[in-house]
């Protein structure tokens, strides 16, 4: 499947990773459930950031709020306490609770400590909006995809409309699942950061893509042509939403995580969202650097941490790695025709 | 049943309302589903708002998350937005799921544009862990209790080991729901402010009642007093949390509410917490004086807020609402044997 | 003096105000104080949001900090009441204190009942970093020149390297004071949003001017070209600043202007800056369709707000109005030859 | 002079540390300039977190509001970056931009590099209103001040009317500064934790002081008779803040001491305080335990954190040092008669 490098067009200045996917990042492993049946288009994407119990050894963590028109569940303990105990997991809006749950059962099914001889499990699940191609109010998420998904999971994963991106739609194209990494090098380190976002935002008019080769074939399309809106009309307004997932290998803390995921905002906007009222945009971030012990006895740990005079080239690596990341889950989305005939393009159909 | 007013414990110096609870602000509806089988001690209160459809007419609203150490759904909106739009569920931690699956699919129940003709719908759902006397681990909440909490509701509700609070533990002894209210009179105007909590914080050591008459009664029973813990011991932590539930007919802004939901630590320190680490507080505030319609057509709206310089007694009022509602919980709680036989005496066998 | 919209750069959709400047919204006015004098190249700019007594008739504001590497004062209370109480005012980094200071005494000297009848005041001070240029270790903004900029305010103003801008770089060029405006027409209502920038953030190679006549000649100028950086440089990084002020005549609540003043993200981001990590981006924004009295004596006051559901608008007004001002703040200002002789070219050499 | 343990007062469980100051953290050393004469009644105090040069190694720091009706300054950086680079300083409400300008000024003269070869300086400054004794209108404070108490500091430092807290009013009696700490034993680690205070919040009606030998005084001079105050007056509102500064030689992260700083809310209701809208209520934290260098060149660094299982024990010494601190500053202010003949008794008067 042709990825947006594959058209030439180049995000940012840093190289990427091999595979140019999260899964660059070691440990990090993708999962997809995806239901397609009718107007039933939807699924379940499970990030794990580690191969290990994530309950007993967790990964510092941190979440950014772009804009909160979002239901996003498990971030006041994350915003508290730093910490990711469960895989991340991704799907429809109105599925939330059932993933949720499902989520603590998972859990629980692993760890029969939680709840009798310890505290109980923070789960981290975040949603877009699908409603559009998908039967949204019919709910069809069931608990036993969270597990599914999870078991699923591997380096290798597909982009474009399949997991939770299924039904999403991203300026006015089929969106969905999509990803891309960096490399940072510094002095005699190597780094890796990598991106997994759920597209979902932004409408045709506002898309920005700059490249010479690509442009042309958009403004046949009528795309990014520029119209003097001088009549504010409420009917095209950006709906959508965005869940952005990062993870590196760098041992940043929970703090430095939090200002690499503010950063996710520069990807976005650079692609023509202007961060619209309707649009839950949120960026969750991890280190796979340091473990924490669920059951650490010592007083103190030693832990690692990024000299913050460097930390501006994660923040380039991030913007230029979300960019890329929605990009890819346009270009690799097929059309979707799905509830009430509903029609999404892919955006490889305006450019081939 | 005896409240703690009925001990002659006065707490603060504002007038109560008339019920003394929660519902004593008009409009404001509880209902609870109690779960109480050997092993099983939880279950799910509702707190309603208004009477009308909360989606069509939202109230606004405001969060404070005083120590993040828990689960809460919905506040990242209720952040951004500053709108409540669904009932308030509390239920245990390890069911936060499905009770918000269950009020989603309540509130799609009642709204058939959610998700189709219009936007998604943000649930919200508090907790705490009842795994001491519950069988938390056998998730024994379904989704069909949040129908008939909400169903349940009424002004008049009962407090102690009754709903979410049928399990719940609180400085030692049985917690639970509690509720208290008072008036606030300001030149001609008389407004009230309504507290509910689900308590389940505090270690017995840490417990301070000051009342002369009832403080003996404690002290004989080997609470509150002084011991020099030079040898700090990880074994008797505060690992609860509380729920508190703020509701007022005054005309608060959502910034406005969110100052006030901050005072309700006045009332929990004020009994002895230390706002300890594994304890999950968190404060929701709302007003019914203004209602925001999903629909709304005007471009812009008139909306009453009170006065700053008058903010002082809504403090006052939350700190004192918030102490005698923990209070309440605790002294209308029967004892509850519960799992593996465990059990929490209620404190009024304490003062009987 | 040659503005951008004069090189046939179009930024956004919106239409501009009649003078495109923060002084189309109504009683807004601007002055400066400019102190440039072989190596000192600074100076003082201060917004002045009424023309009334801004302690006694305070107006709704908000403040978002981008990136706090900054030291804006009067955030706190900002945040917490969500009024702005003093003009606010623009200097360099090392003099914040003595503005801050300034500020106090002129406010004090306007309102005898400050500190002795009533309470104190709080002064907003915003600053960015002019020591590539100016002799900032000299601290030549005295508490006078506070003074000398509020009485020089007016609603025409001039850009460029001016006030608060004297000293300021941008992308590599020249930076400063820069100014623009957006009108949003809704049914029947017009309201006005402008911006004024003090810019002084980004690196020359990640600019980004999106205008098929002027790139050529950024280009040829060795702009905007794309090197891999695969070699990760701490001697180029970004380590300027921007602050951000947003006017609007329509009628935000205090959490609405808050979400208005983080779409200014998008406006820099939109330029080529990444947030860096040693640029200190703050936005405050603050409208002046409502006066909040200090000696307010009713219970209840009626304010005005806009229909969230319209407040898409506003955010593309942000974004387009302050990315236009820093390409104004960029194109406006010339030439500057400061301390030890360095050197900031203005952006207009490299076009004309 | 005597000091509120001397009285018998016990507050909370943990050991005292030596001295029962905020010095007992070795390197913490304090400063005081007093400015009393007639009408003026203020000063300058000084905490400095380490003997060296704090520009170029800092601590790790923290803040958190209480209630943000305050003039603090710094704490956009101090969040952000989650260093403290400067001492820290306390001063009236109207004189902060001095201390603020005077700080700068300090930091400059003994590094030549700031502002030239490096960044800027992030002045850290904190206040309470003395405007009832002393003429803060005629801002008596001066830049040389900051010098002189920053060249005062010591280990050992006097308490109540001193320094910041020479104008200073608590609980309707004469405050100011006041000091306590505490000691950590887990497992082989001993820690220390100390707090000192600039108190100024509280009225007369609301004190709390839990003591039997000592109430019945206090209850003779009419302080916390309980009053149904049905009528709510303007009045006697609360109008005072309080700064709270924390030190501990334990290894806390940015984020553990913010949640520690949260702590110090115990302190001050237990008291009986409301955290009142007109307290400006601020809680500064750092740990001396990990230095950050200024010019660090390495990619990663090692740093100590304590396993947060243990945080709890940090959490009830900030609690408890908090309240001790405010108590001494009480106990050990002498009555004050200042500006306009007003009086504030110290109250060692009502107990001797």
């Amino acid at each position: 499947m042709k990825r947006i490098r594959d058209y030439e067009v180049t995000v940012g200045k840093l190289p990427r990773g091999e595979k140019n996917k999260i899964t660059d990042v070691k440990g990090v492993r993708v999962g997809h459930v995806t239901l397609k049946d009718g107007d039933v288009n939807t699924g379940v994407t499970a990030i794990l950031p580690h191969d290990g119990n994530l309950f007993k050894d967790k990964v510092y963590g941190a979440v950014h709020v772009i804009n909160g028109f979002g239901k996003t569940v498990g971030t006041i303990q994350l915003e508290e306490l730093g910490t990711i105990e469960t895989p991340i997991m991704l799907t429809n809006t109105l599925n939330v609770g059932t993933v949720s749950q499902g989520l603590v059962r998972y859990m629980l099914s692993i760890n029969t400590d939680i709840g009798v001889e310890t505290g109980t499990i923070n789960p981290i699940v975040g949603e877009c909006n699908d409603g559009y191609l998908n039967d949204i109010r019919g709910l069809h998420v069931k608990e036993e995809h969270v597990f599914e998904s999870i078991n699923n999971a591997s380096t290798d994963f597909l982009e474009g409309a399949v997991g939770a991106g299924t039904g999403m739609s991203c300026f006015g194209y089929k969106g969905g699942i999509g990803s891309s990494s960096r490399k940072i090098n510094i002095k005699d380190e190597e780094y890796t950061l990598g991106a997994l976002v759920l597209s979902n935002f932004g409408i045709k008019e506002d898309f920005i893509l700059n490249n010479n080769d690509i442009k042309p074939m958009l403004y046949e399309n009528n795309i990014g042509v520029n119209i003097t809106n001088t009549n504010c009309n409420i009917d095209n307004l950006e709906k959508g939403s965005i869940m952005i997932i990062l993870a590196t290998d760098a041992p940043l803390s929970p703090r430095q995580l939090k200002r690499v995921a503010k950063r996710s905002i520069v990807g976005i906007t650079r692609l023509g969202s202007y961060l619209g009222n309707g649009s839950g945009d949120i960026a969750i971030a991890f280190s796979t650097a340091n473990k924490i012990k669920h059951y650490e006895e010592c007083v103190t740990s030693k832990v690692n941490v990024i000299n913050e005079n460097y930390i501006d080239f994660f923040f380039r690596a991030a913007a230029e790695a979300v960019e890329e990341s929605v990009l890819n889950s346009l270009i690799t989305a097929d059309t979707v025709i799905g509830r009430n005939g509903n029609r999404r393009d892919g955006l490889s159909k305006s450019l081939d």
